[in-house]
């Protein structure tokens, strides 16, 4: 464990006690701010670059601004660590306590947070509306929103700057551009937002001016005189700002300045030479991915399109191969599956590659442009599972969103066969849209469920009687030890290995009542919604008795995944349990 | 009848047409066509104003670009009746055959449309993707984006912005500038386009121009010689380029022009006069809802926002009695929602009110700002429900996307008292967001289901055994009518009104299965994710047999309610039919 001393930053228990320090004493802090971040982030892992960049922006507001009579939103809040330890919540970055903070903003933590944040381009939106909130009680206080260059592309960051520039009271809009998003910038945007910072602010078209707001440009926004500065002079500005500052991410750690991509978001790493403390091992569906993209042939151009994290699916080597064909879109979900669409329309063979919760950022452009125009794109969903990672990451959902619309086939492999031949079959046929939900435990080997997939048909595993276990996707793996664990009991049930999340295979569904009195299906994700209802109403006005297992209605929080198990019964043996009480 | 000559039309069946015609000619063709919107328009309603603007642009691209090479895309394309008129569908515009093409582009009906369209601001985003795939194809042709000016304010739009402006080649974004969008134009963006119109182009900020695309701006656009010049300017152009195009709305028409928002889209009207042909009769519940708000006094300001359609919600009377409480945020409807959850979470009362079909835009939002911040905010929902209308505007799957989500609250009233009750309390609980589904059947009166909607307690309206039938919503009459004539054959049916979409009323529930056999659930919505779906699960493991009545999984095009009903099986008989085959 690092010794690291914090004398200037041990006096400072909230925003009052930054404003008694001095010049000399805050930048000694900023110092002290940033070991504690990296030592935090080598240790466990977390954002990197985005909370080093920003830690003088942020010792500045709290000297110069009243928190939480002035109020700042932290867009993504993934940069919101300096402001953490500023505002009484520096034991989280302590030994021992990592895990007492979140590493988002949170209401509950703090009166200096105001929303729980994980998505992007909300800020400004957020502060327009806590801005008209201080209006319509009369009260006074300034509003910033504090958004990084990368979150501007998203649509809603426009459509908040379209309200927001109508305002005639006070509004903040930080905009902490480091020339960098998570990967590169992709879009016109920020051309001109780079000669933005080479004319220091004077290039003829201002896209912030455009949106009528007053503008002003601060190039040294690692300094801490000058923003200091720079704050005071807006402090209580009766109309709406954007405040353009140029800053360094990664600041004070030469791998991370060096690595912008790497270390926007790390997993623990050695502090003195960057290298990853847990270096992947094995085969994971990145791969398995990257590898069937760069040797596929299509009958038209193959293309793959991703919205500002190519990183997550490995998508890199595809682009150093095959940068005609290759679409970073920003971040731009909505963009990404209406141009996916079009693409489409016209012969071209898309893949688009979307998180689920992202994803759920373009559920209006999937049904529109995508589904009711019924045009053969591929839609690979990852992380798509119940998870252990913060609420605001939940991927939980993508089964009743996608499930829902006509025309869309959402495909459910369990095993790299199945990914490999559902790809194989979705950029072969010409009849609809396909969405294949990855299995995210690992990559695990089986015979494929089929070559054709046009129609549906389960995969029958393991043929028995009594109990049938529809374990979809990733959890056969659960399934298979629930079946090996009822076979102890005597008891043999049929396995299967659904696949197809749409469109029932009625042909299976119906034989098991022949000699089957119990169906259970087994989901990696929300029941409200999911794909067991839809078993439940296929067999609502039959004999049929139908346990569903998969997540609660609720969002969790940084909850180790067996004690969310333990809780929805996803456990062998709680299932099997629930299971025998119902023979 | 009006007889209307067109002798100029009837030589043009297809663009190739229109190039043989001189100026003076397609002069004269423009007001035929004119006329022929006006017949239509007044006869069965419709787009008026949009479609009376872009004559002379339509003429224009088809006498100057060569469709469907070139390729146009129509932005909500609800202004593509003048550009239908000259691909060989002005048959649509002959009396007797006005329902045989839609007021839509539809790629089913001509090979010169694209897309199906009816949601706003994907036009741009369509036409980046027609012209990557022109390029990766290796193929030449002009691609054009028509954009009205509303239409820009949706995120979407500026997305499509950000990545068409990095394209080297030909993009051509024709924004149609009238100075209105549905209602008045709404955010900061519309002074900088009226500061272009102003200058004529010359403003020092362009808002296009901060997105890299090349700009010309054109005065006339009602002008044919003007607009063709123009278009034979930037023909084959090979960079991105904003045409910003002033036009009129409703050209031609006086009454149009006068009341640019009431002719927005019009039911039939008098040629003559304006004058609404069948003038609204009886209570709706949109005036229930404007007398309900300019009424309410609330714990806390009661703010009212809605996203560019006010008209459809009856806001117009609290804007004007309330403006500093009324936000019109434009066509934005993601920051409508991220706004409002700011707005609640400081303890103001907003109240956004959405159609089923547009609030799809801001699921995410829903997820996140609103629903995992857990903000006592309240979303009216309009249009939800099974339609006989195009099917870009469908509002069967509201329930699925909403009652999935944790923390939300889904109501569904089923009479004016039920609205009423569910709103005041709403409005006074500060637990959760609550979304209420206004039935869309006409305004009935009964007993208010409760004053307190904290816990879920089904109305029971009749008592019986056997069969419970649990009408949601809008469909409580027609579960009324089951009953009556289950009834008439000696079987005496429980008839529930449900209320509550999410939370099961567990007691109410259980207490079914002492003495029914059969419960039967009837929703004005998609049955794939549905309110039954959630009743299934409810008794997937019990003896209760469960029959599901609702929406299949399809979208429906301007068909009749009676034969999408008898599909559906959603008419008393049918149901009685199937519940008796059950017993």
């Amino acid at each position: 464990m690092t010794e690291i001393k914090t004398p200037i930053l041990d006096t400072v228990n909230g925003p009052e006690d930054v404003k008694k320090l001095d010049l000399d004493q805050l930048t000694i802090m900023a110092e002290e701010m940033r070991q504690l971040i990296l030592r935090k982030d080598s240790a466990v892992g977390g954002h990197v670059g985005p909370n080093l960049g920003d830690v003088e922006l942020t010792i500045a507001f709290h000297d110069v601004f009243e928190s939480p009579k002035d109020k700042i939103v932290w867009d993504v809040s993934h940069q919101s660590y300096a402001h953490k330890m500023l505002t009484g919540r520096k034991i989280g970055f302590m030994p021992g306590h990592y895990d007492e903070i979140s590493g988002y903003s949170n209401q509950h933590e703090s009166k200096h947070d105001f929303f729980t944040v994980g998505h992007t381009s909300t800020s400004i939106a957020l502060a327009v509306g806590l801005a008209q909130a201080r209006d319509l009680k009369h009260e006074s206080g300034n509003v910033m929103a504090f958004i990084g260059d990368g979150a501007l592309s998203g649509g809603l960051a426009f459509e908040a700057l379209n309200n927001g520039g109508r305002m005639n009271s006070n509004l903040i809009v930080l905009v902490n551009d480091n020339g960098m998003s998570i990967d590169e910038n992709q879009g016109s945007l920020y051309t001109n937002l780079a000669e933005l910072r080479i004319t220091e602010g004077k290039a003829r078209n201002n896209i912030f001016k455009s949106f009528g707001f007053d503008y002003r440009y601060i190039a040294k926004g690692n300094d801490l005189a000058t923003v200091i500065a720079a704050f005071k002079e807006v402090k209580d500005i009766d109309h709406p700002i954007v405040l353009h500052v140029h800053t360094q991410k990664g600041r004070g750690y030469q791998p991370a300045i060096d690595h912008k991509m790497a270390y926007h978001w790390r997993t623990p790493f050695d502090l003195a030479t960057g290298a990853a403390k847990t270096p992947k091992t094995g085969e994971d569906y990145g791969d398995v991915i990257a590898d069937y993209l760069n040797h596929k042939t299509a009958d038209a151009p193959l293309v793959a399109i991703n919205a500002a994290i190519p990183g997550a699916f490995g998508l890199k080597a595809f682009e150093a191969q095959h940068p005609d064909r290759y679409f970073d879109v920003g971040i731009a979900e909505q963009f990404s599956i209406t141009f996916t669409a079009a693409l489409a329309s016209q012969g071209i063979r898309p893949i688009v590659f979307h998180s689920s919760t992202f994803l759920q950022r373009a559920y209006d452009q999937l049904v529109h442009d995508i589904a009711i125009n019924d045009v053969p794109a591929v839609i690979v969903v990852r992380s798509g599972r119940i998870s252990d990672g913060d609420r605001t990451h939940q991927g939980t959902f993508d089964i009743d969103y996608l499930s829902t619309i006509p025309n869309l086939k959402y495909l459910a492999p369990a095993t790299k066969e199945d990914v490999i031949t559902m790809l194989d079959w979705a950029l072969t046929q010409k009849e609809h849209p396909v969405a294949i939900r990855i299995p995210e435990h690992g990559v695990t080997h089986g015979t494929a469920i089929a070559t054709d997939y046009s129609d549906s048909h389960y995969q029958v595993l393991e043929k028995g009687q009594k109990v049938a276990i529809l374990a979809l996707g990733g959890f056969l793996n659960l399934g298979q030890k629930v079946q090996a664990q009822l076979q102890a009991q005597g008891i043999t049930a049929t396995l299967i290995n659904p696949g197809f999340i749409t469109d029932y295979d009625t042909e299976t569904l119906t034989d098991l009542k022949a000699d089957h009195t119990l169906v259970v299906t087994l989901e990696d994700g929300s029941l409200e919604g999911g794909f067991g209802e839809k078993i439940d109403r296929f067999y609502s006005a039959s004999a049929m008795k139908v346990l569903n297992f998969g997540a609660k209605k609720e969002f969790t929080d940084n909850e180790p995944l067996t004690e969310i198990y333990q809780r929805y019964h996803l456990t062998p043996e709680l299932i099997v349990k629930d299971i025998l009480a119902q023979l």
